[in-house]
C-alpha cells in the first residue's frame, strides 16, 4: 500500500470518528467549543497515544491539515444535525468504519516499526479504540468498551485475521478484506446485541 | 524573549497553578498528598503533555526545582488558605493568569520547534488548559472547560491575536498584550457569565 | 543488580499488577475483554508513563512477552477467582508487592538516566501508582491513591529511604530492604486504617 493510500485512509479515519466524537458530545450538549475538543481528541487521540508509545513524532503535528479537517467536520457536524432524524445509528456506523480504518493503520505503522504481529495487533486496537476511550474519559462516562457489544475485540480478530491473510492474496486485498472485516463484525454485534461473557457465577 | 524571561513566566505560571491546583483539591477534601498530586498535575500536566506531543524530553524531568516549587507552592496553599475569605474567586483570578502565562509559553515552544501558528495555538491551548483539564479527570469531573463560561477560546483568541499582532510592535509587547488579553478575557468572561452558544434547538 | 534480577523484579511486578488490575475489573463486573484491558493498562501503565517521560522507547514495546503475560495473567485470574474466598484481601496484598517492585524500577530507571534524587523519587511514583490511577480513571472513580490510606507516601519513603540506605550497606541489599519497606508500609497502613491528616479546620 503506497502513502497516497495509506493517507487516504488516515484522512477518511479522522473524518469519521471526528464526526463520531462530536455527535457524542451533542449528545451530552456540550457547547460548540466542547465539540470541537471531543471530535479532536475522538479523531486524533488514538493515533497520537500510538505515536507516543512508539516514541516518533506525533503525525498531525506537522500536517496542521489534520486539525483543520477535524475542525471542519465538527463544524459541519453542528449544521447536518438537524437532516439526520436517528443520531444513535449515525454514530454506531461511523464509529464503525472509523475503528475498521484506524485499526488497519496502526498495524501498518507497527510494521513500518519493525514489531511483532502481538505488538501491531495492540498498536491496531490503540489506534482505533483508544480516541474512544479518551473520549469517555473526557465524558465522565465509564469506557463504552467495557460496557457494551463486542468493540476492540473486533480490532484483535481483524488483526489476527491480516496476519494471516496477507501471506495468500495481495496485500492490498488482504488490507480491504481486513477493514470490512472489522467494520461487519463490530455492526453485526451492534444489531444482535453480541457480547463477550463474563465468567461469572 | 530571551531565555531569563521565558524562566520567568513559566516560573510564575508553575506557581500560580500548583495554587489553583491544590484550591480545587482541598474544595474536594483531599488529603495533603493527594492535594499535593493534584497540584502537580494541574501545574505540570499541560507542559508535560505539550513536551510528550513535541518529541522532547519534559521540561522539569531535568530541572527538580520545579517539583520542588509545586511541592513547596502546595504546602504554604495549606497554611494561606485559612486567611482567604473567598477560595472561589482567588481560584479563578490565580487559574486566569495561569492560563495567560502558559498559553504563551505553549506558543513560543511550538514556534521553537518550526511549528505552523495552527499547531502552535494548539499547543498553547494544551499548555494553558490541558493541566486542568488532567485535574479535573483524577477529580472525577467533567473537564470545567466543557460546561462553564468561555475558557480555552480565550487561548484561542489570544494565539490569534498574538500571530497577527507580533509583526505590529516589538515581540515582547506583543506577548505581554497577548498574556493580558487572555487573563482578561477569563475574568470578563466570569464576571459576566458568557459562554458560547451550544446550536440546539 | 544486574539485568537478570532487574528483568525478575518487572516480571513479578507485571504479573503481580495484571492480576490487581483484573480483580478490580471482575468487582466492577466487566466482561473478559474489559478485565484483560484493564489487566494491562493496570500492570503496564505506570512503566509506560514512565518511559514516556523519560523521552524513551516504552519498555514492552519491542519485548512481545510482556503483554503475552499480562494476557495470560488475566486469564489465569479468571479461574482462580473461585478458590479465593477473601477477593478485597487477596487485591491488597498483591497491589502492595507491585507497589515496592515497581517503585524500585522506577528509582533504577531515573538513576540510569543520569536524574536527581527528587526526580527519581517522582519517576518511583509514577511507576508504582500510576497504573493504578490510570486503572481508577477508566473504572471512573476517583483514584484510590486520593482517598484511602497511605499509598503513594509509601513510595515516598522508601525513596528516601534508599537514597540513605543505599551508601551504608551493599546496593542490593539496599534495594530488597527499600521494597520490603514499601511494601510493609502499605499493608500495616490498610491494617491500622492509617491515612494522611487532611488539614482542614
Amino acid at each position: 500500500m503506497d502513502v497516497n493510500i495509506s493517507s487516504v485512509i488516515e484522512l477518511l479515519g479522522v473524518i469519521v470518528f471526528a464526526i463520531s466524537g462530536a455527535f457524542s458530545a451533542m449528545q451530552k450538549r456540550f457547547d460548540a467549543f466542547g465539540i470541537t475538543i471531543i471530535g479532536f481528541v475522538t479523531a486524533l487521540g488514538g493515533g497520537t497515544t500510538r505515536d507516543i508509545l512508539l516514541n516518533i513524532p506525533v503525525f498531525w503535528m506537522k500536517l496542521p491539515h489534520y486539525p483543520i479537517i477535524v475542525f471542519v467536520s465538527c463544524f459541519l457536524t453542528l449544521f447536518i444535525k438537524n437532516y439526520i432524524k436517528n443520531l444513535k445509528i449515525t454514530f454506531i456506523v461511523f464509529d464503525a468504519i472509523g475503528l475498521g480504518l484506524y485499526t488497519m493503520l496502526g498495524i501498518q505503522k507497527g510494521l513500518a516499526n519493525h514489531l511483532d504481529p502481538s505488538s501491531c495487533i495492540i498498536l491496531g486496537i490503540i489506534t482505533g479504540a483508544f480516541g474512544g476511550v479518551l473520549r469517555d474519559v473526557l465524558l465522565n462516562d465509564v469506557p463504552h468498551i467495557f460496557r457494551k457489544e463486542i468493540y476492540a475485540t473486533a480490532c484483535v480478530i481483524g488483526g489476527v485475521f491480516y496476519f494471516g491473510f496477507k501471506h495468500v492474496v495481495p496485500v492490498d486485498v488482504a488490507r480491504i478484506v481486513t477493514i470490512c472485516l472489522i467494520c461487519s463484525i463490530r455492526l453485526v454485534a451492534v444489531k444482535f446485541n453480541w457480547s463477550i461473557p463474563r465468567f461469572y457465577s
